[in-house]
Parts: structure tokens; sequence; C-alpha cells
């Protein structure tokens, strides 16, 4: 009923954008975590050669609920 | 000719991307607000169902002139 | 051995997405820098006319390298 | 479909406890807005008179749906 | 008798202090905003022309009654 | 001797008060924490249903010793 | 006529509630400090002993006038 | 030879200016304190009457030394 | 077209107030650099002599643009 | 190849220094966590005892892969 | 019973380490307050001379029972 | 007379210590800038192989005088 959550915090990656970053973050803990209800984002950050960006790395909290 | 502006906080969302869910909240406002004129990134959220985002939610404080 | 690191401040924009103004600033530094390795966002903001988005104006910290 | 919120920002006031200055905030509130959906705790400050706290004072950022 | 307060975000503007930005933003403010009571400076910018300060851009928010 | 702890956060839910809402975090974490040592508020917020506060959510992160 | 306040800080505990815990810490100020206005919550913690909390520790900035 | 020194918190006001706020709260503080150094400003706020600010209020640290 | 600054971090001083401390920060860097656009207020301290301000310290960033 | 990270938040004690604190918590993590790859020092407290300090209290938030 | 504690902040310096910095500025503090707890580093900063790090000086609160 | 500081930031780095990984940082920086003052420290990271830390890496802001 008072549902109760835990937040983790992970930093995924993508050579695309901010948001597949985040998608993949979320697609390697879904193998573990069930009931995932929201994200913040914490920090962007980006990974540069060549003086271009390789890939983006963004870091997030990830609430899940704990009551089932 | 000295500027005055009001900011407020508004909530976007979109399940597309993070600029979507800003343009979104743009739209919305435009239809009360004239005169807009520049937007400040709070906060990046994003909803999740079955481990996939199901759409971002961006606040954003927006800046429009008092001074017509 | 001991790597040594200067970080400067940035603002790029474009009218397209966050990536991509992050991209042009990016671009533009590397024409004088060389042996960029990160970046950190720092703010992102958005430039409105007529009630859309005209240009995202993102502000980076890039972290390159002084020890060759 | 894509909700779209507004965050406006209240101090509320009550000499009993926390809680109460919250709620007092949204009672005044509701006479005017429809569809409030959440707040956030923002600060917690308390007024005093004779070394005793006289009413606490609590600001809140609440949001409330713009798309009916 | 528990007093209930709205804060709102104004940048007001001034070629000559940051002072006097403040009391422009409250000027234009007070033709719609009966008892404003404080403000609290948020944010201090400054617009330059041929290498001196056009005017300053200082953001408060202002706090006001609503219980008359 | 030297104590080492791991801090977690969690999101406990009460329609009661803030202290219930933590407690409810603290009884659902003690059935796979223990050792836990103390708490710190990280944030607080409401859910809003008809204009008034259906469950607070309070945000906190425990910390536990890892020594024994 | 133009008030001066000196602000201080102060750790006020409680097995009861986090006011408590506030209205600890001014009781025990009052001793020798007279003339306090206001107090800011600056930090809300919780010390944990066999899965509950046994004491509420907040830590509270007080004002009081420096000018009869 | 190390120095070592102590900061407090004082709040200054005055209808003047936010200079002149300061100012007053060092007036009041060196007829007590010896040796202060520098401050640093951490808030500024004003107090309003009638739609103008009738008197400035900023929050200082002043650092002074303790080992003469 | 698409824009591209650079900030850089100043600080100014001077004995009279802190509009002046910022202006001649200003004064000292448009000797080298063109097309300062605008400043953001990071930090304001004062060094303090025979319990007077000697000096206001005014920490800002300067934004310039690297497209011409 | 897009690498993913898990952060989580230790504490970590000496007697000694700061940095033998931080070591600390990786020695007893490093028992149950392969891959670690990044610390960050999140907060520095100390305990002290008889007016000296008796232990340092290092929080570090630390990154490692979740990808092999 | 229900501990109450007073928190004061103060400047240690060294020219060896921050850890030194620290612990002069409690050898110093502990001639005047007796019971202090813990300290929590607030600031690190280091004074240059010749190119070199003459003096670190590292602000800390320090915390201690006002209940005796 | 009224002196002008630029503020740069340099990550150090350094196998042995945190003062070690920022006195790195001055001795490369020294070689192109005279007349440094300070030094603030923003944040402390540490590189870690094998479940020790490699090398410690912190990021500071140094000033110096612009005004010979």
């Amino acid at each position: 009923m008072d549902h109760i959550y835990k937040k983790i915090e992970l930093v995924g990656s993508s050579p695309d954008s901010i948001e597949k970053a985040v998608e993949n973050a979320l697609t390697r803990a879904s193998a573990t975590l069930r009931n995932m209800r929201w994200l913040e984002v914490v920090e962007t950050r980006g990974h540069i050669e060549d003086g271009r960006i390789a890939h983006w790395q963004v870091t997030v909290k990830v609430g899940f609920t704990l009551d089932e």
C-alpha cells in the first residue's frame, strides 16, 4: 500500500545521443531489476576522440519498487 | 527600454526525446504567453514502463517580457 | 606520466539538438586545441522566437591534456 | 496524452507542524488551482517568539496539470 | 492568521546599478501585485557592449501574501 | 576497528507524516539489512489528490556497517 | 533602527519528531541567547538502533538580534 | 605563524544599498571583534513596503584571526 | 551563424562598490578580449582593514564570441 | 562495447589520513566488487576525541563496470 | 539525554598537508572548547608563493556538545 | 592598485596523495603562468586499478594576477 522504492545510480553510454546512453543503462539494468519506475539524469559527460564525441556518458538515478 | 522579465517553471513530456519534451511545454504555453524569450533546463527525468522509457519529463524555466 | 589537464568553458549552439550544440562547440575549439579528452555539460538553455526554440545553447567544460 | 505541468512556489505556515504548514498552503491554493498533483519541499523555516517556535514556514513547489 | 505567500521570479534591469535593476522589477510588478513583502536575489548578470556594462540584469524571487 | 559503511538511497511513503514515511522505509529495509546506523533526509515530496496530501514521499540515504 | 543579526548553527535531537528536535535546540539556546527571531532547517538526520529511529538530529541556523 | 581563523555569520541591513548593509554589519561587529580580515556575501534579500524596498538585508560570513 | 562562446573567470576589485569591482575587471580584460557579451556574478567577497571594507572582490564569468 | 557502470556510495575511515580512509573502503569493497574503475570524494569528516582527530571518515562514490 | 550540539566554522592552515591544517585548527580551538565531537571539511584552498603551495587553508565545521 | 585576477581550472594527478596531485598541476602551470596566488580544490577523484588507487586526480581553480 505505502510504496517503498530504492534508487541506484548507473552510468550508460552511447555514441549516438544522450537519450540512447540512458536507454542502454536501462536495458542492462532490466536484466536484474524488475519494477523500475522512473529515472533522474544526474550528470552528462562526453568522451572525446580526434576532436569529436566518441560516446556520451550519462549518469542516472533509477527508482524501483521494493514492495511486491 | 529597461526590459523586465518574468520566469515561470513548466514540465513538458514526450516519448521521443528531451528536446521534444521541451518543445511540447512551449507549444502549450504559447497559447497564453506571448513574448517568450529563453528557457533554462532545470531537471530531466524519465518515466519507465516495462524496462523502457515511456516518456521524458523535462522541467524548464521560461523567461518572457512584461514590458510591451 | 602523471597527466595534467586544463579545463575551459565553452557555449555551443545549434537549431537542431542539444547534442549538435555541443558538437559545434567542439568543432570550433578543435581548430586551436589539440588533445581534448572529455566534456561535462554544465548548463542547457534555449533561445525562443515566435514560441519555438530557435537554437539550443549548451555550456560545457572541456578537458584537454597539457603534457605532451 | 503528453502531460504538461506548471509549477508554482508557495509558502505555508502553521503553529503546529511542518506537515500542517504545507497543508495550509495547499488548502489556500486549491481555491483557485485544480489538478494539483505533487509538491516538493524547498525550504523549512520557523518564526521564533519568546524562545519558542511561533509558527513554521515551509516553502513548497506545487505541480499541476495544464492539459485538460 | 496563518499567512500564506506565493513567490514569483522576476528579472529586472538597469544601466545604473544592481539595486536599481531590482527596483525596476518591483515597480513593474507593483502595478498588478499588491502586498509584496520580501525579495531574494537569485542571480546577477550583466549585458556587455563595447567592453562596458550596458545594463545589469538581476533575477529576484518576490514573496507576497495571498490571504486578505 | 576502522569501520567501513555503505550508503543506499530509499524512498519511503506514508499518508500520515514525514517521520512515518521514513520509518516505513526503514522497516522494509531492515528485513534484509542488518546494522543500519544513521540516515540523512535527501528530499521531501508529497503526492496530492483532491487538493490534499495523499501521502508523503521522503528520500533518505541510509548508512550501515560492512565490517563484522 | 537598521537591525543587525547574528546566525549560529545548532543541532537538536529528539526521539519523537523533527519538530521536537528543533524545539529542544531552541530551549537549550534560550538559556544564553535572548532575542532569537527565526530559524532555517539546514539538515535532517536520524540515528538508527535495532532497525528503528532512536532519535532525530536536526541542524538549524538560528538568527537573533544584536542591536539592543 | 600558521594562521587560524574563525568565521561567523552576520546579517546587516540598510535602506540605501547592498554595500551599506554589509558595512553596517561590520560596524556593529567591530565593537567586539578585532582582527576581521575578509567577508563573503552569502545571501541578499530585501524587505518590501508599499511596493518599494524598505531595506536591504545581506548575510555575510566574516573571517577573523584567532592567533595573536 | 551558430554562435560559439568561451567563458573565462575574472576577479575584479574596487574600494568603492560591487559594480565598480566588476567594471574594473572588464576594463582590464577588454585590452585583450574583443566581443565580450555578458557576465555572471559568481562570488562577492570583501577585504577588511581596521574594521572597514578596504576593497570589494567580485568574481565574474565573462562570455565572449569565438566566431568572427 | 558501450560500457555501463554502476556507482555505489561507501564511507571509509582511518586514523592516519584522508587517503588511507579511502583506501580502506576500497580494500573492503574489492572483496566483493570486481572491476572498480574510479571514485569521487563526496564528503570528508573527522571524529574527534580529546581535542584530536581520532579517525577520518571519507564518503566516496565508486564506479565499476557491469558489462563483462 | 537528548544531545544538543553547536557547530562553529574554523579555518586552519599548515605548510605540510590538508590533515595538518585541520589539526592546527583543532589544537587552537581546544584551548577554549571542550567536548568537540566531529568536524566536516567545507572548503580546501592553498596559498601559492613562487609557484609552490606555501600553506594549505582548510575550512571546517566543528560540532561540540552543549549539554553537560 | 586595484588587483585584477584571472582564474583557470586545472586537473593534476599523482599516485601518492591529494596534495601531490595539486602540486604537480602547479609545477606544470608555473612554466607559463607567473604570479599564481591561490588555489581552490574543486573536485577530488581517483583512478582505480586492481582494486587500488592508481592515481589521484584533483581539480583546482588557480588565481593569478593580471596587473603588472
